[in-house]
């Protein structure tokens, strides 16, 4: 295995700390080098909170990416800068993984003619939590074979919204694959109003809020004499680093631009 | 442990066929006779089902009472039928176990009454199912100490009440001892209609529906930085047998009526 | 969506009642005859258990199949009698769903080139249950991206061996995607010997027996800061029907011999 | 509800600075000063990460037990400072709560004696997880109606040690109310070792370890027909404060010693 060389544009973000750390633990990884909006020249290593980290700090989009060799961006920065290193590592050969739900329809149209002009990966990910992303994915297949499903989120007491968008996504991509089907019992009566939870295509989604809970997802499918749970906890946002590492491994063996962790799955 | 001499009414009804099970299975328990409406003077074994119990049938309680040697009468009747025979049976001091939740409240003053009087012990329970029982008792345990807590039923997709009426005198007992809250945000939002579930009280209870299940509960405490989850699965009727098998050796030990399997687990 | 004509061999089963049931209650399949050894020239609805089901009897194979329109035998019968009537089946140009682990290298071999022949489907299973097929399909998977996994199997307490066969399976299928790797802290020490439950290809496998359990498998998966659980209870035989019927449906759309539901899950 | 003035020993320490955030929080609780090693005469709001905190900070003992009306001493020190805090609390008619497990049979004698001559609560706690004593509570509970019992308990892949001390002190408490039993079929087989846990009085013990988990454990009890479980997810230290806090409230109610918080649940 190569070592693949990455540039970390937003390393004292929150998001962009655990890259820093998760480069610097995974073997087959090297950090060449990060954007930073301040501290030019200077190596993250004089930064509080990254000594030992080596990698020098630009805050020249340029100047690094024509002075430091490397294979893969990690953008974790916002929107409207995220666009432009995009485009620009595109430019120099270099390969982007970019955490963003933020970018246009246009912005992602024009940035997969420039990944495939140049035969070049580009990962766009609105999540890198891949155990949730594979939790869809397997709802998803169990949907073909199980038409009964209910989903059980659960969250901090302080979330605000209900259901969390998770599940409505997951509600979304069993929709796609069967057929409506109204669940539970035809004459079922709720004594209290709301036992049932949420009615979605016929599905019932429940959302549950507590202090001491993270986030949470469990989804029940059930047929004749069995049932089947898919669930994912999510403690921190350590987690989403294993997704990130699994995008840089697979944005050197693509030659196009992908929107979305599910579709790297197999 | 000295053997406990028992005899059952309604041997031939679904609880009943378990209830000659378990005793004949128990080391501790002998049957030492049945009562039914049918088959005087024969033995269970000449009935289909019950090949190898040798007990009598007795169709007239009097004179089964009177010829033979009983400690306890576990009744699994009716409620009309359950009255004459929990009455007959102290008479004859005989120590009942009734599984009904059909006698009325002046029917249980007389009972309670006739117990004292003749220091026998007698129970009552409306719900033999111990691990039910004592889901209910933990939960208002632990809300003393946990202000938040969430219900979550889940049952086959036959059922037609929701919420269960387990957990609705779930929250009842909770309610009992804790202040009241409105637990959750106080600016939650639900984007889609019932997705918090029912509130009752301040907490939230959650009704799911599938086809396989059977019969579960699982109540969340949650603080901060931790959570308590206590959750009952019921199989199948068998399990009301444990509950049952507690109450006839509890009755043999105490000199009142009891009502209520939670009165009697300490 | 057609109607699929189906034939049960061995109706009188604990599979087969179950069999005959599920195609009842289906909308796209129907009964078209039933083979068993006894019973010629009646209906299956003069046989008790099965009123209300008007499907003939046949003892003869050739007979049945010569007279009878059908498009699929599913075949619970013996492994013996099990290969003569899906030989025969492929031979009138009916497609055989069979559940068996009893057929010889040979007797597979030969059944699979009667089939391409043929161009005709024919599906053999040693496992029915759907949900199990997904958990370890799931399991799979999710092992491409999680690098540490633990099994836990749950059982009654009458089960002799420990693990299970179907918690073997689905650590031989993760061995076969992932780099062996040694779980836990290199330096872990069991205090109690078995604590940490079997060892193999350095994953973890657990496996509690206790009353009132059924059959009930959970594999955990964990990275920093999130865990992945796909869980399957299976709490009776109709559970596999579920399968049979996923079966019967893709019989009739393939043209060559499967071994196995993982390979008919898409 | 009166208000408890409160006292914090190590309000610097990551438990102090829980403390310290609980009781600020607590609206029946009042910060009245914190005994610390520097920074005698300063107030606790001039050290960083105590913003809005005014309590005075204390070097003397003596001294802030003389000048500061006080009902309660939380101490969470070391056991050499915390044994001379609690004695000089109890003089001080101060009561203590303290964390710890590190005090001697004599210290503790002495110490129960002056509580008791003076009539003041005390309350010394080697665990203050609420959760975690209310489920080794409750399964020493239910071990009186559940013969069979397993315990799976589930750590980060940093733990050293399997089982875990909680999951041994469970079982402690379990085999202290139970007959001991043999579970398992008396003819179960481990076809690979380790695969029934460890054996602990006949009950089996379960250790997990993977990364991504932090701190759990489920007791699950099984009977003909039903299982119940308790299971305690602990996700960080803020969890402790919920049992500091009962014990604040509880030391201020009685008149004595008591070791061990379950010994003030009922």
């Amino acid at each position: 295995m190569e070592t693949i060389k990455v540039i970390i544009a937003g390393p004292r973000g929150r998001m962009g700390k655990e890259a820093v750390y998760m480069v610097e633990q995974s073997k087959n990884l090297q950090l060449a080098a990060v954007l930073d909006r301040k501290y030019n020249g200077q190596k993250l290593s004089e930064i509080e909170g990254f000594s030992g980290v080596e990698a020098p700090i630009f805050t020249d989009i340029n100047e690094c990416f024509s002075e430091v060799e490397a294979d893969v961006l990690i953008d974790l920065t916002t929107p409207e800068t995220g666009y432009i290193h995009t485009k620009t590592a595109l430019e120099h050969n270099i390969r982007p993984v970019v955490g963003t739900t933020g970018f246009t329809e246009e912005q992602l149209k024009e940035l997969k003619e420039l990944a495939e002009e140049k035969s070049l990966g580009c990962i766009i990910a609105p999540n890198f939590a891949i155990g949730a992303v594979l939790m869809m994915k397997f709802s998803e297949m169990a949907a073909k074979y199980f038409q009964d499903v209910e989903i059980i989120e659960l969250h901090h007491d302080r979330k605000l919204d209900a259901p969390s968008g998770t599940a409505i996504k997951t509600a979304q991509m069993i929709a796609g694959v069967r057929e409506r089907k109204q669940q539970g019992h035809p004459e079922e009566k709720e004594t209290m109003k709301g036992a049932r939870g949420a009615d979605m295509e016929g599905m019932h989604i429940h959302s549950v809020r507590l202090p001491g809970l993270i986030a949470h997802q469990q989804v029940l499918f059930g047929a004749d004499g069995e049932t089947l749970t898919i669930r994912h906890d999510s403690y921190n946002r350590a987690s989403f680093m294993t997704g990130v590492k699994v995008c840089v491994e697979t944005v050197v063996k693509v030659e196009t631009l992908i929107y979305g962790m599910e579709n790297i799955l197999d």
